[in-house]
This record gives structure tokens, C-alpha cells and sequence, in this order.
């Protein structure tokens, strides 16, 4: 039921990748865009401590950061040149723990409007190279037109 | 409409401080929590750029993260001795950005059941002193009874 | 933590209390709008067999469908004028059976932007003039300018 | 990435064909179940004036009513004998209007846990044979055990 979509902008994957990298926090958690296409977008972040929570696996807010930013990225790289992206809202199920060695997040974009794009989002940890469906989310992203993706000068 | 709630557990303070500080993800963010009582629960943390996006406000999953850990501890503040507690689902919306020098965020418990908690978060950013909404959510927490609050043995 | 807010159209009420005359299907469930102000709107319905579910409660749908009624006209009471609204996304947790003789449900704006609305709603069962919270939810409205509130010419 | 399910259950389609012959609030939008599998169901309904918004499509709270029962019944038809399902939580995004002469909306259960099911829920407006995704959602539903699925005799 997925449409396939096309990129606005022929620049997206350096536009995307560059914005990705200014994105402090997700160096914080490692994490690393390993896949990028128009409408889709996949982080992964490998296990370490101080990613987990108190039964050892993945934080939960870890998780949900990892699906957002996968989310995020998968509808920016649909929008047009001089644009940025902000979550609107976020939905998540948890389906199971996170408790492997790898954790792997992907977004979808699932329609496009004028200035909202609604996005699934998908995270699994990966043990042994064997999948586990983590969390499924539905994202809401808008695209802001006509505004820097850089450090807000206004903290707007 | 929020009712007011009784700790089952005598030591629920000395508990939920416990396992907040066995989740190392809260200690990679600097979260503190400075606030607790039976089904509330505050966590700040101040900014450093290590915690933001590419605007240079704090990331929505930063944000989120704080909330969830706010709104498991306001759940688990509530919980009877031997139990530890899941996140089942979250939702949020992101009514402002997060651009102060420190981001607060409270969970309190709406309504508890036999398994099932909802909670309501919401996250701050302050300015000066200054509070602004950032984030408001509902949360399902799962209490799990007999269960230990400590790293899985068997990775469950 | 809710704001005030000011209606920009001074005909405010006039036009929500026409636009909700204008929903059939909340009279087909027998809705009434019971209360408006600027950012708030309750409705109301009385239990009849048509509304319910197997166990005899309200159905979860129709406390849904009036918390979505009442977070729309909310919002609506806010718009400029010659503009209409649509319900971006909702979220809701069910916290208790609907099971009261009648149901109120709720909605209070929380934050306006540009475009988009957030909105809380709530819903309560009333049983002998006592009302039980069964229902939480956050709502997402967008509003649109410069679009007619009546039936759409093509089916847009 | 969805599993196949197995039914618990070797009477589940009489059981959940029976349930849903006594939701009154489904007759009287005029559902019918068209199909049902394992952790699949799906719900039709023809458009009728009654069913509409003040724009002549479907009304938004209708849509989702269809999908909760969906979703509802998609997991119930994995349940054990003798137990009975109430929805938890749920979370929609509406991606279009549902303006055509008739909906369907299809839950599939995404996974299942001692008492907490995860289903997906979508919903299609159906004009000339041609579908369009209108709403998709996330719905989490409760298995409660012994529980009698017909009237409540205490109201609870």
C-alpha cells in the first residue's frame, strides 16, 4: 500500500546526509545513517552502555530517538531545495524489548501533502544477525519552506 | 481531573531512585531527577550540545527520552514491592522547540489499573526561569510483577 | 499549564454551532454541542442500545468520534474567518468502560500555531450525575484559509 | 515484516462473527464483516448521509470506529475460549479524505503477548472500485481471560 515517491530536490542525499551530521545528539548515540533513498531512510546504532536501560537493553527514549531521526530524514529527503524538517507528533507501539547486539531503525514515508508527510517507522535489534521488530510507529513530519536547516540564529 | 494516588510501597523513594540510577542512558543525557512523590515524577537535564539537533535546540528524542523515564517512574512510584515496569506505548505531540538552557519534563499518573498505568507527561524548556511547553504525551506503562527490576539474565 | 485564548472571529459562535449542525453523523449518534467557548467545546449524548457495544458500554469508536467532534470545534472556535478543519491525527487511551447513562466528551485547546492546532480531549461517563474520566487524548487540527466548511464540490 | 498467526481458538470466526453481531453501534453505521482470517478482519460500511461530516465525507470519528472494530476483532480472533477483548489505546493518522461511496477498513495483528495484542488498523475510501488509504493506526487491545464477552451485569 506504500507509494513509491520521487525526490524533489536532485541534491537529497547530500542535503540529508549533511544534515544528519549536524545532528550532535545522534553522534552522542553513534548512530550511523546506513541507508538512504527517497522516502526511506535506516539508522544503526551498535550496544553499549550507556545506551541501556536498567534491565540492560536499549533505552526505550533511545529507540524512539533513533525512529525519529530514520523518520525525520525519510520525509526530508522528499522535500524541496531550502527546507528543514520539525516532528510534529510521534505514536509508538513497543512490541518487544531491545536487547540486542544492534539496533537498526527505518523510516517510511507513507503520504506526502503540502506541508505534512505521515511516516511509519520501524526498530529492530539485531542479535546474531537475527531481526526482532522492536517498535512500529506512525511520525508526522512538517516541511518548513523557505527556512535554514542550520543552528537557529533567532533560537526559533 | 487527576486523582490523587497512594504508594503501595513503603520505600517506593528509595526504589525508584535505585533504578533510576542503574539506567545509563539517563546518566549519557546528565538527567537528574529532582522531584518525586506517589505517582509524579520530575527529571531535568541542562543543555550541552552533545543533547541537540541540527537547529541547535534539544532533539525530539532527547525530549521524548526524558518524558518516557519521567513517566515510568511516575508509574512506578505506584507499584507494589517486586515489580519492575515496561513503556507498552508512548504518543507526543511537539507543540514548541526545545531551545532553552534546560529541559524539564513531569510524568503523572491519570488513572492505574491492574497491569496498566496511564500516564500523562509533559516536557518544559526554561529560559531564564522561564517555562515553555514543549512536549505533551500519553503513556502506557505495564507494571510486571515478580519480576526483577535488574539486568536480564536470560536477555528477557 | 493551558493558555487563554482569544477567538479571532468575532462570529465564532454562530459559525461552529452551524458547522456542527452541518455533521450528520453527530446527529445520527444524537450529539449536542452543550457548551463553547473560545478553545473549549463540550457535547454531549445520551445512552440509547444504537451506541453501544457487547458488553453494553458506549462503543470505543463513538467516544472517539464525539472526543474528535468536540477537539475540532475547539480548534474552530479559534480560526479566522472563511476557513475550515480537518483532524490531522488523534490519539487517545481508554481508561475506563463507558458504561453511564450519558457521555460528555471534552475538548481544550492547548497550543495554536500557523496551521496546527493541539488539542486535548477527554471523555466521561455519567451515571446518576457522576462522571468517570473514560477517555485521554490528544488531538492534531489543521486549519484551512480560504476554504469553504460546506460540502465539497469535488469531493476534495 | 508481519508474522502469520495461528488460532487458538478452532471456533474463533463463530465467536468473533457472534461478538460482532451484538455491537449494536456497528449495525446502526451499517458495518459488515467481509473478511476474516487469523489476525486479519476486515470491516465494510456504504456511504449514507447519516455516516457524513459537514464536508459530505465520511465523518473522521466513523472512520476510526470502523477500524477499531477491526482491529478489535482481528485480535480477538486469536484469543483462547472464554475471554473477551476491550481496546487499550489507539493512534491514527488521517492521510486523506474519506470522501468515496464506500469504506474498508482492514486490522492485522502485528504481535502478540500474554495479554497485550498489537495491531495495525487501515482504512480505504473506495469510489468506482479505486482505493485510497484514508487513515492508518496503531491499536493495542486487551485480552482479559474468564472474562464473559455479553453484557456486563455490573456494569464493569
Amino acid at each position: 500500500m506504500v507509494e513509491k515517491f520521487q525526490a524533489k530536490n536532485p541534491d537529497f542525499e547530500a542535503v540529508v546526509r549533511d544534515s544528519f551530521a549536524r545532528q550532535p545528539f545522534m553522534a552522542h548515540v553513534n548512530a550511523e545513517m546506513t541507508a538512504l533513498a527517497p522516502g526511506v531512510c535506516e539508522l544503526k546504532t551498535v550496544r553499549m552502555t550507556e545506551l541501556t536501560q536498567q534491565h540492560g537493553f536499549f533505552h526505550g527514549g533511545l529507540v524512539v530517538s533513533l525512529a525519529d531521526s530514520a523518520a525525520g530524514y525519510a520525509a526530508y529527503s522528499l522535500f524541496p531545495p531550502s527546507s528543514t524538517v520539525l516532528t510534529v507528533d510521534l505514536k509508538t507501539n513497543f512490541l518487544n524489548p531491545a536487547n540486542g547486539q544492534m539496533l537498526k531503525a527505518v523510516g517510511t514515508v507513507i503520504s506526502e501533502g503540502d506541508k505534512l508527510y505521515h511516516v511509519k517507522a520501524e526498530a529492530f535489534s539485531i542479535d546474531n544477525g537475527k531481526e526482532k521488530l522492536c517498535l512500529t510507529g506512525l511520525f508526522t513530519m512538517m516541511c518548513l519552506q523557505g527556512k535554514s536547516d542550520g543552528v537557529a540564529v533567532d533560537g526559533k
